[in-house]
């Protein structure tokens, strides 16, 4: 019962963040994570939302997409020819701004919204989680360039967050699962956590077949693993943009 | 530290089901659980979509609602006024999509979509979870329908399945927020489960404060009790219509 | 020719209406006419449409929805799925609104906003005048409250105001069509009408057979005894909130 | 307190018809009345609506529209800039749409819609009566095409239509209101009758004051007046096309 | 190889143009160009969009739209049944406004908005050049308005313009093609040139056939000779309106 | 008057293309030019628009976007919070839609489409162009592909093509803008020619000052210049595929 691409069941893919992508945005990261491949980038506007407004405090805002190409079958794009957005993206989206929001004072970010973008550019199962991961650094970068300018009193930043999935495949837990394993999973659970392991978004399901209490528990000590890899990741890439 | 409503950290509000609330629906009930109140209703369409066309197996799909007036501040109509449908909505009925169908075999329910609607008519927290267990009974009357009509061979239902919130306010986990309490949580964690208590899905944050391990934990072991105590609720208006 | 439910051509269903159905409505009142059955909601905001900014002047605003399963066909929600609103949704939200500030004075109610939300829970025909019927004793609730917190200094209520549709079946003027009896009804008008019996609006057309004058006659008469029994219930209702 | 424009209360404005103004049409008129000026034409489409598939009948389906520019104030264009067509317009075509299948045979037109097309070119009060009036000639002259064709076996057209409005303007009723007149009108009600004089529907609101019964009536008096007239303009350019 | 209606390669169709076609409008011209006829209105809004705020420069914006009975085939109205705008219909538009504003100094027209409006009633190929050459006149008549109220100091027109099409048929130019002429056409292009035949705006293509460099040339010669006969066209009828 | 990045006025940016970037599609190139970088997909889809159907011939459709972060200022998605999609961004991709059509026989390509995606990383002028440049690219790695499969029995690509802009600055022409030159520009406009140098396409305008005859012609020599650079970058790109 190994896995198709050899990995052990608590090994996650290779995983590459390239910092500061995209020249035009504030904070950007260029994620590879297998075959799944993302752009982050972060977006500083010096405007609040209306339910923020006179409150001094910040927001953090994220829109998530996927090119149409990025899939094997073509994905239609979300809002044209007049429909609505696809309803996964709506959910993705609603997550990595949770996510990210968990880990950010808003007081400290003061009257400002920094718009996270995630734009998957090939798919192969876990963008959702990919899409945090990289998100947080490209958020990571605009903060460090508002407190570069002297914008920031104090650190906004509460700690680092990152994403990832475990999937129950032929009933045992896996780490991270690519698009093939996710297709015949039984269940599928994400998990964000902050670098210091603690739960901050928990999303996923059991479609296939519910989930025994200790299998679910599993599921949680895998995803701690994972987390600890990935947070080693982020930290790696941000020394090397000091 | 005590609940402003005087509860127990394990205690559920007040839950009364009616069934067959709405007659022109293939099964239907109204779920008051405290001051939130729910009409739940399941429409049978001999009809799959495309992506199961020719393939013997069935659907379920969710919608979910409020009335505009069922929050203190009037809400607006998703959809009027040329806008998108809100993602907090979408979220919410591709949740209750999600867990139905994680205890429906596809194969048995045959080529056929049953449409479940959750319309909120009165919100005091917890409505994707009071959506969840009451949906489950309208799918399970219309279900019963298809039964009684001699259309089904095999029974699609796999189990019972409940939802129920557990938070986490002042430091410790309660089970079942209402809205004040849910506005002053610093975690809010939605898990849906089995009449077996095992996990369909989980979908929880923490946007105030990153939750340690031993207490998300704790937090799965209050859904468990109110989970059991919903379980019997549901028996016992089923048992009521037979 | 007799009904079949049994009624006599002048004769109305039955009705009830509970107010104060919903807690977090500034007016509400459920209204059961017969199988149709409607949530009618009256909120007050303090703000008006551009209009009438800066005139002193109110407004009253009402929408219309039905619940998917409140027919016996599931209706597909308005505005999800990309779509416009369904025209017969907008033609009666339109009505509600206009036949409302026909009994309104905008000057005495001032620079607020009565949003009336009337939600079809069940529709067996006359969901347009069971609306406008219920609608009123919503509205009236939300200006005494208005009254009692002494927000106003004169009635902004001209009169009451109810509804109710005549059809002509096998050649004959009947009060209040079910369902049934509109659909193989040759010609249907609803009559919007004050307590004192004066027309706020006729709407109502002959697709099937045009009408002679004589019979158009015959159905107003009609309709101005239902709109005497229709204001006593609606007065029974309001002298037992007090 | 006689008329602005000096026209006897049951005087209707100047009126001029140019049938076959469109040549791409199946049937058109322009209609000018008084300074309110429409196109009217009726398109053949040999395609029923899914509801009418298989049943061999007909549809008439009409759509209103607005020059930005018709009236004085310019008007946005339904649609554009991602909204709702205007709640009016939907009101307004479907009254269109019922008038006008009011007075044909949906079995002996046979399994084809006539699309109505009303385009207000200048707006000046009285759209929808003109609508109704110019389009009834467009309808005849695109069945006069099928007939013409050998298409058709029996006559679909039961009878000429027309509209016109009433309005109580100082107490008084007034036939054909002016946009002048209509905006300080008390009452506005638009009759749709037939050649012979009956009625096809009755549509209209006394926003500003209830309206007693025998003002009603002497309304309705006033609207046949005016229909004669209508319908000797519509027969005498028909002649001409003859 | 002659033209299906005897016309010469380098001759225009019959084009009269009707000023004041519109009372409701600041400016507006009726163009019947062949078959194809075209109402263009200005109407003034003192009003900018937001990137022009505070700059004092003003703006003018169009819109295009085709009567659903323009063409031989119903069109379906934009924006309707909740879809898109019609990929052509913003690619036209973005022309005229982009075409009339070569000629119009935003400063010396100062904070407001000139609207164009083109919209079709016939459509017989050329509805974009024969909407441009109308819609000078329209704005120039609204900026005499704005001039004679004494509300500019400069003039704002730069120079007169118009727009013509050349196309390629049976391998050789043609000036402005009927709709005929242009559904088998190698090649159209679209040229919009001031009264000094100064190129403007060139949009056109070559779907069927690429075009060598010298029959490009020859089109633009031809294209040359219509704008002069045009420029003609438009100041008879200006100097008919002094 | 020499450049701001010192090239000379017939010099192009900096470019690069690299095949194969999306595994996931049929035919990728991502293209960066200058500061400018987007990604070109092709898909192959087995089915054609309804206006082809049966007719034995295939479609080329194009869709353009942009990522938020490709600019400096925010750009908001398309078609996201219920509005329409971008005009600019539709004429773009119907441009890019002609040009490649102009180069493909539909009959030989077969009833199927191919899907042409455009998205823009990052921009800094020339989007369009560049877009049609690469995607011309990704077009023929698809049809190679097909070929390569033996799904074609004869070659659909008429040509190669490439477009490049020119605009005047300062008065004299330049090839290939920077968004920095672009917004100062007098004029601009784009050629799409095939590597023969036949025209498939011009577009442009002069928003800012009427441009003489001349002038445009020396435009059109610098366009020549640019395309035949291009096409030897095209071909260079594609001989490394081989």
């Amino acid at each position: 019962m190994s896995r198709s691409d050899g990995r052990a069941n608590d090994q996650l893919r290779e995983i590459k963040l390239s910092p500061g992508f995209i020249d035009s945005a504030d904070g950007s990261v260029f994620i590879e994570w297998g075959k799944t491949r993302v752009v982050c980038t972060a977006s500083i506007e010096e405007k609040v939302p209306p339910f923020l407004m006179n409150t001094g405090m910040g927001w953090v805002s994220a829109e998530y997409g996927m090119l149409p190409a990025s899939t094997d079958k073509r994905k239609q794009r979300d809002g044209r020819r007049g429909g609505q957005v696809d309803g996964r993206t709506v959910e993705i989206q609603r997550i990595i701004g949770r996510v990210l929001r968990g880990v950010v004072k808003q007081k400290a970010l003061g009257p400002r919204t920094i718009w996270i973008d995630c734009d998957v550019i090939q798919a192969d199962g876990g963008t959702r989680t990919a899409s945090v991961t990289g998100a947080w650094v490209a958020l990571y970068l605009a903060i460090k360039k508002l407190r570069d300018r002297g914008q920031l009193k104090k650190d906004p930043l509460i700690s680092g967050v990152a994403g990832v999935s475990v999937g129950i495949v032929d009933g045992e837990p896996r780490l991270d699962l690519s698009y093939e394993e996710d297709s015949r999973a039984e269940a599928d659970f994400n998990f964000f956590m902050t670098h210091e392991g603690d739960v901050i978004e928990v999303q996923g399901s059991a479609e296939k077949h519910p989930v025994k209490r200790d299998l679910f528990l599993a599921c949680h000590d895998l995803a701690e693993v994972g987390i600890k890899r990935l947070m080693s990741i982020q930290n790696q890439v941000l020394i090397g943009t000091l």
